[in-house]
């Protein structure tokens, strides 16, 4: 049999900027990290200048954070998001965040997910979306969204998913320009 | 930091019962695997009962298989498309099927693809779906789809993937079927 084993971890730099014992009061000091991370993986050439965390809704906590790595790891379904699901079931050895016995956990994006991640988001089991940036933010650098239509997020809503976005827009915005004058690669143009 | 390393594999029967070597002359040959792996998955209770399998489009050639493996690997994210997505990137570590001096690949899946392997699909690089079961099939037994609108298959086709339904539709809904009978998970219900 041919090798197939996938293997996905983090840049190295996740350690050094994240600090998992802190605990993220408000929706902006959530976002301030999703971008951050983004950031950091414009700066550190690790990927697409996405980023997302996955919080615990009430108590704030950090459980995983996701950052776009497309190229680094050759694999076409690694945004941010995907990335900060995947982290986040493996550290809680649960393929639901809405398991019995969890607390609601939230997804924070710094850009609105394409039609993959919005979909990923209904199977993953978090209660709400925060997006930074917004999809035109990224078609006009671009990237491709994909079939994400109004009616998708209502069906997100119908299922009790909150979603919320324009969260510290400007700033992650910012990260998507600073990718762009860089001459960032566009993976999925 | 805490442990955060995803590791994805398949199976052990897989090595049993997939011929690497073997082309796929015709639509029915590659949908006939695609439903094997499927049934397999449930006959060894190793995920849900959906399969996909890649092939080089011309030559037949296949290059990965996928089988839903949310509860064996504890991750929402491993639909059986998106296991073979990642498989095949993989295998010639290209975060696209559709890189530069690869000939083209399509993706064969027992089942109409949810929201997220839709979009997925999208950023995979293969020219062609095809698929087994319908979403009213799936929707019948009680998996969720998710988003998907005529308008995400047309988004698709505009985008030079072709898309193709019902081949060996019968014997792929009978595959949901025997899960179904066999007292199944629905993980995403």
């Amino acid at each position: 049999m041919p090798q197939f084993d996938v293997r996905i971890g983090y840049p190295d730099w996740v350690d050094e900027m994240v600090d998992w014992d802190r605990r993220f009061g408000s929706d902006e000091e959530r976002m301030r990290l999703a971008i951050a991370v983004a950031h950091e993986n414009v700066e550190r050439d690790t990927g697409g200048p996405f980023g997302a965390a996955i919080f615990e809704s009430v108590s704030g906590r950090l459980v995983a954070v996701g950052m776009n790595s497309v190229v680094r790891l050759n694999n076409s379904v690694l945004h941010g998001e995907i990335v900060a699901f995947m982290m986040a079931q493996r550290r809680l050895g649960s393929f639901t965040l809405a398991a019995p016995g969890l607390s609601a956990h939230e997804l924070f994006t710094s850009c609105e997910p394409c039609a993959m991640c919005l979909g990923a988001t209904l199977w993953s089991g978090v209660k709400r979306i925060v997006c930074g940036a917004s999809r035109d933010d990224a078609s006009k650098l671009h990237f491709e969204e994909g079939p994400v239509f109004p009616e998708s997020y209502q069906y997100l809503e119908e299922r009790g998913i909150g979603v919320v976005r324009n969260v510290l827009r400007a700033d992650a915005q910012a990260v998507l320009e600073h990718y762009h004058a860089k001459g960032g690669r566009i993976y999925n143009g």
